[in-house]
């Protein structure tokens, strides 16, 4: 077996914003199953914003990436040598492989692809990570009734497409808030939003406001800054807003300041901030759900797949400017 | 019955900050009782904060207070007439009586005081609105686990006392956040806080980052402004923030801003905010339950008593900016 490994390690922590020099490839020789583990040929990797968060070494909701270390980063790929029970040469599976081609390890963090009929790389997105958090910020935290108006943004990333289409399912009036014409177009024609707002316009508050007439029962929040703002300023009463990022302003240590925490006394709102990882038991129920709708089209999806290994940083910092289209991956190999 | 009552009535509504012109005192005979109806003397009447937001005519938590109409507050008094069954002359009652001397109404939103062994006077306050609104937030939302550092903001004021009791008896260690040092001293010593930061003292933030040295898993807010920002900076994993007031800044109309909303983020924490008016169903078991604790001295607290109605706007505008000490009354007749 003379496969070669190429992986990105983390070479520095950003001083100042984060850039493709704190990262670093390294070619290695991929070494064989010892008795126990599971060597995996990783088809795609997925690119996610809360990679951001790990680069740093302040506190966060997670330990911070090691300097020297393989990136973190969820995968889908192929076992191509077993020694553990369980696993067979040909079995598909998703796990953390990091930013890498091959990974080798005991196995226990790798889930066998359950279904098929839905593309492998679903199972890092609408399948996924994205799509378990989309679940769970609208079904526990929002839980959004039939009727009642509920604000996605980065409507159209991986997250936000499932988010949006999850409170369609729900029965409510959706607004999506997305950066250009392109990805508001997609999100009415294609993933079903009643309105999305392009927060670059120049008119993007009133826009909103026109769209949220009856006003706003729950935020799906993903970026924070001046939007978030806006719709802090229509919330109905008893609204809910679901932080599930905060990518305008967050990572670089930068503050994320709210402009006015008022209307969450006046509206007896509730605001929550959840990292799915704490919430392990859900994912059974909320992947097997995630399944039955991709597999009828109830959600629909789309990717930006940049090629090849080499390609990773570059792609994952236009992800984190919104440079993407719906879910970023990487096809590895 | 040549009795004369005295009101005041809200006289017109503030433009910029609030104060004494804005009621007017007026003097009318009282009427005698009709079929169904209860006369009520007042002995006292409460002041509250949220008196301030009525006043306003914007969007609040309820309807504006009418301007021309006796000013919204609760009461304690003394049936002296009634021809309703169930009441009997010399019944003490708790109810929204206003700012006036007697009260005539059709007594449904009357409560009989249940409960020798009290002060009249604590039907307005741990036993009274401000009490069941502390219940609320620290065992509805708080709901601090035993070890846990909840901190309170206006920790000697009507609702800050009982919030902060309340955390204690659940085994909370409890920072209490007050104005000068006469009320951190009071909070120490006679309510049982772990300590007492004056957020009036230059090194507020180093002292109470040096009382909350494992972090902060609750925080009961009542004023909003830097000391909650400085607490936002502090929490735990899975914090809860109750927003039951924002006096700091809100009532004027001015926003309540908010520096960094990241640590929702980050600390999966959830920030609610609640009127306990919402929340009608918990009365009886939180009144028993204060009822309980104040008889038992378990739940301690003061009063500033103004002396009569005429005082009643001066004393009001005084409380709003931390003037009072403990409970805010005033002795009607």
């Amino acid at each position: 077996m003379a496969l070669v490994n190429r992986k990105f390690v983390l070479a520095s922590r950003p001083q100042g914003p984060a850039g493709p020099e704190n990262f670093r490839l390294i070619e290695e020789p991929v070494r064989s199953p010892g008795e126990g583990e599971v060597l995996v040929r990783n088809r795609f990797l997925s690119l996610d914003p809360y990679m951001r968060g790990r680069m740093n070494a302040g506190k966060s909701y997670a330990p911070p990436q090691p300097v020297g270390e393989v990136m973190i980063g969820g995968t889908v790929g192929e076992v191509i040598a077993a020694r553990r029970d369980g696993f067979e040469v040909g079995d598909l599976v998703v796990g953390m492989g990091g930013w890498q081609e091959y990974s080798l390890s005991d196995g226990k963090a790798l889930r066998k692809i359950p279904q098929p009929g839905i593309a492998i790389e679903a199972w890092l997105g609408p399948v996924g990570m994205p799509g378990v958090t989309a679940w769970y910020g609208i079904t526990r935290i929002i839980a959004p009734k039939p009727g009642e108006t509920v604000v996605v943004s980065a409507a159209t990333g991986a997250v936000g497409t499932v988010a949006g289409q999850l409170a369609k399912l729900a029965g409510a009036r959706v607004i999506g808030i997305a950066g250009g014409p392109a990805k508001c177009r997609y999100a009415v024609e294609e993933l079903g939003y009643d309105a999305c707002i392009d927060h670059r316009a120049a008119d993007f508050a009133a826009r909103l406001a026109d769209a949220a007439d009856k006003g706003i029962d729950g935020v799906f929040e993903n970026v924070g800054g001046e939007p978030l703002n806006r719709c802090m300023g229509m919330l109905n009463t008893f609204a809910r807003i679901a932080i599930c990022g905060l990518v305008a302003s967050g990572y670089d240590g930068s503050p994320t300041p709210l402009s006015n925490v008022g209307p969450v006394l006046v509206s007896r709102a509730t605001m929550q901030g959840f990292i799915v990882s704490d919430h392990m038991n859900i994912w059974p129920q909320a992947l097997e759900e995630l399944a039955r709708h991709v597999a009828a089209s109830r959600i629909r999806w789309r990717e930006t797949i940049a090629e090849g290994i080499e390609a990773a940083p570059a792609a994952f910092f236009e992800m984190l400017k919104g440079g993407n289209f719906g879910k970023q991956l990487v096809r590895l190999t």
